[in-house]
């Protein structure tokens, strides 16, 4: 791996309480051209020279993943599942034809970047490292084609906590005219057009005064999918169940580690298709207990209030956060930082 | 309107064969920032330094038109429709909350650079300067959400005749694994995540021998919609049909010309829902006489050839054109270069 030094490092903040607005000094850039990666180099954080023809400007052809590194007040530093970014980076790659990245080689290249940039990483509770893989096309021409050449980039933002007011139950607008995505499509990859279009609900439902969106299925406009960018869990009849992976929500991280978090504490989750009206019944009868967002940013995101066609449906007590959010939010990111045991090689010390 | 004189000039080459690989040697850039669009500017075609945190990279807000102009023997250069493709970016452009960029601005800024780039473009048959205005999202930081900062650019590119070797009909195979669009997404926009998400069926396409995919619909998978990158046309029991305008179909302004120009001419086009197996059926008893697409880059794409299921279906005869695509090539270019009288107001002869 190449290195190219930086001359002029920034001062670093004192506190952090921005999201992806701060960027460390470093990044990691790998090319692809005649027909496979290149030796990849970690050079300064700087603008990137793309002619106006790149192709990723045009077809959108670019997949990202978001990961975290964590740093106690020890200096120990800790990524939580980063291979598992990697594979998934590689099953996106695929669905958009673009030349895949070696997981080890990835993982590598994150572990020497996140080494040389430790010193960025805040200790606050809450703070974080945020890891911002992407790939994009590269091309410098015209035309709807898997591009020759694509650029690998690793960039570092140190963000501070999600919760700066506490953690805070939202309000979600259940989606009834857009879909985020259909079957034979792209919603189980982390493609970036699915997030430009996802833009447009939020805004109409932030205008209403919710959070997020709830995302029904384009088939049936009847099954959950996900809440805004996050996976969605509820507890019904003291259940705890979430949309199965059926081909068009993301599998999240996050997500996966919360069914196995509960499953080892004895709580079964029922991974099923999920009708909106089963969770809207629930909220009228008080049957559905809790529901909560899965994600990297947040972690864990509860939700008190679910709105529908005009009206307002409670979940819990308004302002509250159930107990099984509570306890996911309280041991996951102690799993993630090391201060409780992660009985699931889920961690890696690499400082 | 700012200008910034290029101080090093391309050779112009003396053919033109390719497809959006060459650039000429201005471009137009106008910035959206501070909430409003500022003055634009006529600049040199070169890199753009974007940091690579730029919002486009990682969330795809971004949209694109094509559109041509043409130049005859006589130094003459014709605009097609330009206003047309204006008007539809800002439908793009409100699907994916950017701010739309007010038509007669874009437009003559459009006419101010392609005066100054006459020179570039070719006047062989079938050539033409494509057009390629694009804006997309370019904030600093990261985060699921419309950017405060955007880039609308306008780039030309002297294109060689789409049929090099003759006006050649493809072969299509309907596609029943992925999907275009589905409701509710961004099917009927011009949104760069649209083309990046075609990309693999394609690819899988090609591999089987096809030219391109026949889209049909997410919800029931039996509708047509699209092919490839174009709309589709066929002519059934003598009767010319086209999908009509659902939400998931982009609307075409070659489509928009097509109906008109038959109409014109007493051929009426039946804009309607179309069941693939109508197609098929009609195939195999011979009902189907013609299928083509429409797009700006072929304008009219004759198709000889279905391939479903593993099974192969002829239109028509082998490597034969229609008589009404065959008509529509000849006449459709005809009106775009002057050749022929316009009596669309379609061109806007602007040297």
């Amino acid at each position: 791996m190449k290195f190219i030094e930086c001359k002029n490092l920034k001062a670093k903040p004192e506190t952090v309480t921005s999201f992806g607005k701060l960027f460390t000094d470093y990044m990691y850039v790998r090319e692809y051209a005649d027909g496979a990666w290149q030796e990849g180099c970690i050079m300064p954080f700087d603008a990137l020279e793309l002619l106006p023809c790149a192709s990723v400007l045009h077809y959108g052809q670019a997949v990202f993943e978001g990961l975290k590194a964590y740093r106690n007040a020890c200096g120990e530093v800790r990524l939580f599942r980063a291979r598992d970014n990697f594979e998934r980076m590689q099953t996106s790659c695929a669905r958009l034809c673009i030349p895949p990245v070696d997981t080890e080689e990835a993982y590598s290249a994150l572990v020497k970047l996140v080494k040389l940039e430790r010193e960025w990483i805040p200790t606050e509770r809450g703070t974080s490292l945020y890891i911002r893989p992407f790939v994009f096309a590269a091309d410098d021409s015209l035309g709807v084609h898997a591009a020759k050449k694509y650029k690998f980039i690793i960039i570092l933002s140190p963000s501070g906590a999600y919760y700066s007011h506490g953690f805070a139950p939202v309000a979600l607008k259940v989606e009834r005219e857009y879909v985020r995505a259909g079957r034979g499509g792209t919603g189980a990859y982390k493609v970036i057009g699915n997030y430009a279009a996802s833009i447009k609900a939020g805004e109409e439902a932030a205008a209403l005064g919710y959070d997020q969106v709830l995302w029904l299925d384009g088939q049936s406009r009847r099954y959950v999918e996900e809440v805004g960018s996050m996976n969605i869990f509820f507890v019904l009849d003291g259940k705890v169940i979430t949309p199965e992976l059926n081909g068009t929500i993301l599998p999240g991280i996050t997500r996966d580690s919360v069914i196995k978090l509960l499953k080892s504490k004895g709580i079964p989750v029922e991974e099923r298709r999920i009708d909106i009206k089963e969770i809207i019944d629930g909220a009228k009868s008080g049957a559905l207990t809790e529901a909560f967002g899965s994600g990297t940013a947040a972690v864990i995101s509860p939700v008190d209030r679910l709105g529908d066609d005009g009206r307002d449906y409670v979940i819990g007590k308004v302002g509250a956060v159930g107990k099984i959010a509570q306890m996911l939010f309280d041991e996951l990111p102690a799993i993630q930082t090391g201060k409780i045991p992660d009985p699931f090689s889920w961690v890696n010390k690499i400082v």
